[in-house]
């Protein structure tokens, strides 16, 4: 028989964040993860993003919901290309086959997302280079947890 | 067919938060519905929580996670009753089947909070007095809307 | 770090069903419980329903996907009162709010069932009488075996 | 605002299957879509599998649940090579991260299955062949359904 799922608590400290590294992001972006369901393929972050900085083509396999609490994000293009210009406090619904070829932060921003299934990153000739969910995502944050505990 | 979900995105302004009443609240909580899906049973929204507010007794049907970006917030008695007190910024993830006798603001505190499901309000003998899910959320934001056009 | 959730795999077997009791169901509906995903709020089921059996009035609290393999199954009072009447192979997505006051079985039926979130069941006067998730049937299942174990 | 999303019912009939071609399946299995849910990134299908048919290497993005009523499947090499070997009547929940490298039909076999999020199709150095969620799912189900239409 199955038991309940544990509830959990994180606190969110600057210190722990970890680098989202080229190819996926650029300009410095830093996350960390916050969650993850297993049974149902779903899990959340939070992303702080400096000036300048951008995440990489990828195509949201199912919905994520972004709720960006500081700075200002240029999805889809921003507004002004026909995608959507959030500016904080905003909320935000990409649906499952949303394709973000440009996420631009023209400020300091900082947004938490949660996602359901795994993002999938695309070259300029929309070939798959990376499929990222929660297990990917775990990995690598446990690689920097790791790399933290090795350093100190 | 069906065709892809729209994308969304809310621009969240102070001027539209709607009351939470009671029974369900207490002290002067308010929200705002950022989105529903019907298709997954999924809803989420913000809420802002004054000092001394609180949410009367619910179970958390299924999976909902929030994140709080301002305040403080006491979740199943906070820390001192083997709960938790979430500081923002702060995550959590209450699972489903969670029991949330007393949530409590001890300072003016504002969070973000996704539903997978209903919350089911329950009175102090057990009993169901509301199963609030993305319709009946929803239902309620709209009498709102509808509200605030017939008063201006 | 969270696991990857195990496979599993049931050999649905006759003699293992359970009553599925009234005020619930009626006609001598039996049950077996196959999953469990506490972290989704997820669940799944098969039924075995009698000639004249069928379910008490509920309502799907998020989305439920029925396979029926034999028999037929009146839906929302069958196609003649604007519902639906499944003919074995039959397929059905029974969308979150819907709403099911007599599922029936003219003839003996077996169908297999998909569920998020809870059902809510309902007494004439549309009060709650039970609000049944993978908790409680989980519940219920366990109790059934636990029976089984207590005769043999 | 949102409506409900509406229910839907699928007569099965043999006459509309399509085939599941190379390289994702060989040996004659034909499937059809049943639904897809593009707010959730669900869909289900139903699978007819002839003696000796299998399908290719994948991996499941999310979660995915069968309902094997005809025949005889072996799962992740079979029982034999550490896997399952479902025999109809049987069900098996296929957990997010799960590979599949070889699933063979001994017998005639047919089953139905619903899968949150995509199947991620490998080649044998474990390159990502093709992500197959509800939208490629849907295309290809219309594909054959105009196919069907234009030979009338």
């Amino acid at each position: 028989m199955k038991t309940k799922a544990a509830e959990e608590y994180v606190q969110i400290d600057d210190t722990t964040f970890a680098p989202f590294p080229a190819p996926f992001a650029h300009g410095g972006v830093t996350w960390r993860l916050l969650h993850a369901s297993p049974e149902a393929a779903t899990w959340s972050a939070i992303f702080q993003c400096p000036a300048g900085s951008s995440f990489a083509s990828h195509v949201h396999a199912g919905p994520g919901e972004y709720f960006l609490h500081s700075g200002r994000m240029d999805v889809r293009g921003g507004k002004a290309a026909g995608g959507e210009t959030a500016v904080a406090p905003g909320y935000g619904f990409e649906s499952s086959g949303s394709r973000h070829d440009h996420t631009f932060f023209p400020v300091e921003s900082s947004f938490y997302m949660s996602f359901s299934g795994p993002l999938v990153f695309i070259d300029e000739n929309d070939a798959v280079i990376a499929v990222i969910g929660w297990q990917e995502a775990q990995d690598a944050w446990q690689a920097h947890l790791d790399a933290l505990k090795a350093a100190a």
